[in-house]
C-alpha cells in the first residue's frame, strides 16, 4: 500500500488570525462547492484532495441503517443522534441509552470507549455524583447505536467496528457509491470503526447529494432526505449548546445541515439551492473549519451574515478582560465577499 | 503603521499526523537555534520571521522586575510563578495569593481577567464548592504579582498593563535589549499586559543568553540566572501536571529550562550547550509546538530521546479503545536523526 501524503501541497491560506497590527497564525486548507449535478461550483486548494472525513461523514455511514430496513421503527431523534458528534449531555446520553434499551442492549455492547463529557452541566453532575463518564458520553455513541441496530438487522458478530464485519462492509459500500469514487485506504478513527479516505470533491459530491435528494427518489433518495431532515430538525442533538454545528443550524433555521469533524473537517448541505460543501483545515485546526464553513454558509446565502452567531466565528477576539485583542477573518482569495 | 504578514510565507514542514498510511495533518512553522555568541546553530523557515513570543518571554518581561531590585525578597518559587504559564491548581493559587498577600494587595488588583482552572483537581474542588474561578487562576497571575511587586517599586498607576505604564515600559526596554532589536509593534495578550513583537531568532537569541548567563557577570546575568535556575528548581510552578513544560523540566532533571507561549510558541534555554530555541508554529497548533521542541531538546542532547515523556509528544497516538491509530511525527527535513 503506497503511502498518500498530499494533505498540503496545494493548499492555500483560508483563515488568517490577526492581533494588532501583525498577522499571528495563519491556516491553510482546501474547500470545495459542488452541485448535485456533479459539477464543481467552486472550489480553494486541491478539489481532489484524499482525505479522511472523519465524523463529518456520519449521515453517510447511516445510509445502510436506513437503506437496509434495519431503522424503520427509529424516530427523528435517533436518526440525529446517528449522525451526532454530541457533547455527551443528559439529552445524548439518555437518548442512546434508551435507544440501546430498545434494542435489548446496553452501554458494554458500544465499542466507541468512554470519553469525558464535553457538556458543562454534565460534566459538573458527574463531579458532584462522584461517577465517571462512559460508552454513551462518547461523541459518537449515536453512530454506534446505529451500527448495533444495523448489525441486529444483519446478524453479524459484537465487534462490529473491525473493517471487514459485515456492518462496515455496507457502510463502505454507501460511501464509495455516494463520493463517486472507491475509497483508496482507511483509518482507525477515534471511536475505533474505520474511516473511509475520500478526495474532498467526493465528500462535497455526497453532500450535494444529501442537498438534492427528494422524498419522490429511491431508497437513498428518501434515506438521504430522512436524515438529512433529522439534523435540520434537532440541531441540538447532532452536537450541543454552544457547538458550532448547532448553532450554525438554528441560525439557518432548519434549512440547511452542516456537520463537523475531527481534525478541522466541515460539511454543509444545503437543500434550498442544492448544493454540498466539504472543506479541510491542513494543520487540523477547529477554529478555522468553524470560521471558514461560516463565511462559505454566508457566501451562498444560507447564512444571514447579520445574524449574530457569524460574530462567533469570524470577526473580533477578546480577551479574559472582554477587550477586543484581534481578528479571526478569511484570508485575502476566501470568501472575501462573505465577511 | 505597516501590517506586518509574514508569518507564513517561508514556514516550512515541521510536524505531521498520520492516520493508516494516509498523512492526514500537517503543521508548518519556523525554528531557530543559537548560541550565546550570537552564532545561528541552525534553523528552518525563516530566521528572521517577525512573531509574538506570547507567554514565552515571561522569563524577559521578569527581567525588571530582578534588576531593579524591586524583587530583592523574592524567593526562587515566586520567581518562578512570574515566569510561570500555570493551570491555576492549588499550589499556583496559593502561592499567587501568598505573594499578593505580602505586598498588601489582593486578587482586585489584578488586572488579568478570571479564567477556569485547568488542573482537574481544583477545577473539581470549585465545583464541589460551587465556588467559580478567580483572577488568581488566570495562567498570566504570577507575572501579574511580578508586575504588581515591580509597580510597588516604581510607583506607578493601579493600571499596570497599559503600554505606556513604566511597568510595560521598563519590559519593553528590557525585551528590546536581550532580543538585539527594537520591537516593530506589540499586541494585547489574553491577560491584558502588551506582548512585544521581536523576530524569532531575537528571541532565541535572547534565550541563548540566558542560556549563557553566569552568576559571575553583570546584574542582567545574574537576573538571567536567577530566573532561569527557578524555572529549572520548580517545574511544577511553571505549568502543572501533565503539562509540557513541567513534563519536559522533569525529564531533564533540572538541566534545561522550557516555556511555552499562546499560539504554539516554545522557547528553550539549554545552560550546558549555552543554546537557545525559539519555534513558532504558524497555525498555531499547540500539539506540534509540543513535538517539535521534544525533538529539538532531544537533538541537542538535553532530552534522553528513550525517555519515556518523549512518546507522550512523538509517536504513537492512540484512540479512545487505547488502540495505536496513527503517528505523530517530524517532518521530513526538521530533525529527522532525532525521533
Amino acid at each position: 500500500m503506497p503511502k498518500i501524503s498530499q494533505i498540503h501541497d496545494h493548499a492555500v491560506p483560508l483563515i488568517e488570525l490577526w492581533r494588532g497590527d501583525l498577522l499571528e497564525s495563519v491556516h491553510h486548507g482546501h474547500a470545495v462547492v459542488m452541485h448535485a449535478n456533479g459539477a464543481i461550483v467552486e472550489s480553494w486548494g486541491q478539489a481532489d484532495v484524499l482525505m479522511y472525513p472523519r465524523s463529518s461523514c456520519k449521515m453517510v455511514q447511516a445510509l445502510p441503517l436506513i437503506e437496509s430496513g434495519a431503522g424503520h421503527a427509529l424516530g427523528s431523534e435517533q436518526l440525529a443522534l446517528a449522525c451526532a458528534s454530541h457533547q455527551g449531555a443528559g439529552l445524548h446520553v439518555h437518548g442512546v441509552s434508551r435507544w440501546l434499551s430498545d434494542l435489548g442492549l446496553g452501554e458494554d455492547d458500544l465499542r466507541c470507549g468512554p470519553q469525558a463529557a464535553e457538556d458543562i452541566a454534565e460534566r459538573d453532575r458527574l463531579i458532584l455524583a462522584h461517577e465517571r463518564p462512559c460508552q454513551l458520553h462518547n461523541n459518537c455513541s449515536g453512530k454506534h447505536a446505529g451500527f448495533l441496530t444495523l448489525n441486529r438487522h444483519l446478524g453479524g458478530s459484537s465487534e462490529y467496528v473491525e473493517a471487514d464485519h459485515p456492518v462496515q462492509r455496507a457502510v463502505r459500500l454507501a460511501f464509495e457509491e455516494v463520493t463517486g469514487m472507491p475509497s483508496p485506504v482507511y483509518g482507525i478513527d477515534g471511536c475505533s470503526a474505520p474511516n473511509f479516505a475520500t478526495s474532498l470533491q467526493g465528500l462535497a459530491l455526497a453532500m450535494a447529494r444529501f442537498a438534492g435528494a427528494s422524498d419522490s427518489g429511491d431508497a437513498r433518495a428518501r434515506a438521504m432526505v430522512a436524515l438529512r431532515d433529522a439534523m435540520m430538525r434537532h440541531p441540538e442533538l447532532v452536537a450541543g449548546e454552544t457547538r458550532a454545528c448547532t448553532e450554525l443550524m438554528r441560525a439557518m433555521g432548519g434549512t440547511a445541515a452542516v456537520k463537523t469533524g475531527a481534525e478541522a473537517v466541515f460539511v454543509a448541505i444545503l437543500p434550498q439551492s442544492g448544493l454540498g460543501i466539504a472543506l479541510k483545515i491542513v494543520d487540523g485546526g477547529v477554529r478555522a473549519a468553524e470560521a471558514a464553513i461560516t463565511a462559505l454558509l454566508v457566501r451562498h446565502g444560507a447564512l444571514d451574515g447579520n445574524h449574530p452567531v457569524v460574530a462567533r466565528y469570524l470577526g473580533d477576539m477578546r480577551n479574559r478582560r472582554d477587550l477586543i485583542v484581534g481578528q479571526i477573518r478569511c484570508a485575502r482569495n476566501f470568501c472575501t465577499n462573505a465577511t
